[in-house]
């Protein structure tokens, strides 16, 4: 993969506390195969503030956004998007000559994942989890429909906030439920966390589940999954999420949408790092 | 050229009215040659107080500064190079994890450059203009011990400001003064620019001239330029201030320094824009 600079270069950049190589490999990839003059750098900051302050008087044409800086994001930008304001997070920001609005793609993929997967939404499902990405899968589910919802953390209030803000009831653990559809979203089962090797739901649920959903990315095939797939369940997978929010963050700042084997490549490419 | 981005990748940019191509040329040239995980980007602001608080809450490593912000970026830093106080004007900001310091690059392209070629500090010498780079000459050509200086501008207040400050004398015309160096600091002789064609100086004292200087880099040989070598008169180029003082910036974004050849290919690479 090649840039070749000009003056007329558009710059994307992306703040994390922690910055992943996701989205560079990414957003890079596709720049290239696409022959479009951008350039995508991750940072990170200790002042978000004059970052976003930044991103506007520098003229950055957008900006993803992820932990600890997804909401307080909100205050800083002229316009939020429908799919930010209703989880209070935003993971991108896109800049139109000074005008930032916020986003949230993370919500827009969990919605689009829900719609491809025919995932019927009468189905009964217990999340765990109660952060902002959890409130981001919370937000979509609800709105695409389901109804039958169990938010399952051992945060008391942040479980109970989540749940009574979207009508689903919260447990600090799933217990002998049995729900359906098991979604997890917290770090169990991620590579390099203290919980790389867990399930982050217990076996007996596993194994009556109709599908399994698990937000984390790397590995695409956590414990979980994995257990998931021997039992022939069918599954989404955190690595379907992170390509899906990472092309709509794309598309907003480019304004061209690839094609599908484009958008593999580029999700193959971004996850070989 | 190429680059590979990285989640390391180093960002350096420049800020100016109307950004320019030699800097994003030259450095993302020299990046490349020399194996450094560096990106180098032309920006422009409007909102010069949130671009340098961008930088420095973005981390971004360097920034080379142009009209019309050399003098507004004073304020703005946590320190001032010599280089840069003493005609309170900036080229360069360098950002070492927060903190910025301002330089002169010109400055100390300049000095260099009499040094190289040997100009005797008893010369007399005429400078036309009276503007930010007109100081940045001046003042290296005092520092550097000559003594015997005219500012020749029509801006009379600029003009004498400039005189006073460094202990020259002034004048609106050269008039039939024919001292032994020539320097020209106006835009006269610049391509494009509405005096492309003429002379900065006149004809009778370039003839009885001992050395031509001029600052127009674009094109490297001006109308004075040329009037000069075909008279077998020694020549300093606006090309060679713009190489060095990039080069300055350069050793002061990355702490390493090319080899004169490297620099050179550097600048033929950068003017083939």
């Amino acid at each position: 993969m090649s840039h070749i600079p000009s003056r007329n270069t558009q710059l994307c950049i992306s703040l994390a506390g922690r910055p992943g190589t996701f989205g560079v490999r990414f957003h890079n990839h596709l720049y290239d195969q696409l022959g479009l003059d951008y350039y995508y750098k991750a940072m990170t900051t200790d002042d978000l503030p004059a970052a976003v302050a930044g991103i506007r008087a520098l003229g950055i044409r957008g900006c993803g956004v992820s932990m600890p800086f997804k909401e307080a994001c909100l205050a800083l930008v002229d316009e939020v998007d429908a799919s930010a304001a209703a989880i209070e997070s935003v993971n991108t920001l896109v800049n139109s000559d000074g005008y930032l609005k916020a986003y949230n793609t993370d919500y827009l993929a969990v919605q689009q994942l829900l719609a491809k997967h025919e995932v019927d939404p009468s189905t009964a499902f217990a999340l765990r989890g109660s952060g902002g990405m959890a409130k981001a899968v919370a937000c979509a589910l609800s709105d695409a429909g389901f109804r039958e919802g169990l938010i399952v953390a051992r945060n008391e209030q942040a479980g109970r906030q989540l749940a009574d803000m979207l009508g689903y009831r919260w447990q600090a653990e799933l217990g002998d439920l049995a729900p359906p559809m098991l979604i997890n979203v917290t770090p169990i089962g991620m590579a390099g966390g203290p919980e790389a090797e867990q399930l982050a739901f217990p076996e007996t649920a596993i194994a009556v589940a109709e599908r399994v959903f698990d937000v984390v990315a790397m590995p695409a095939r956590t414990p979980l999954i994995c257990r998931a797939e021997a039992l022939g369940k069918p599954v989404i997978t955190g690595l379907e999420v992170i390509a899906l929010q990472a092309l709509e963050q794309f598309v907003l700042y480019t304004g061209v949408r690839p094609t599908a084997a484009q958008i593999d490549a580029a999700v193959a490419y971004a996850r070989g790092a």
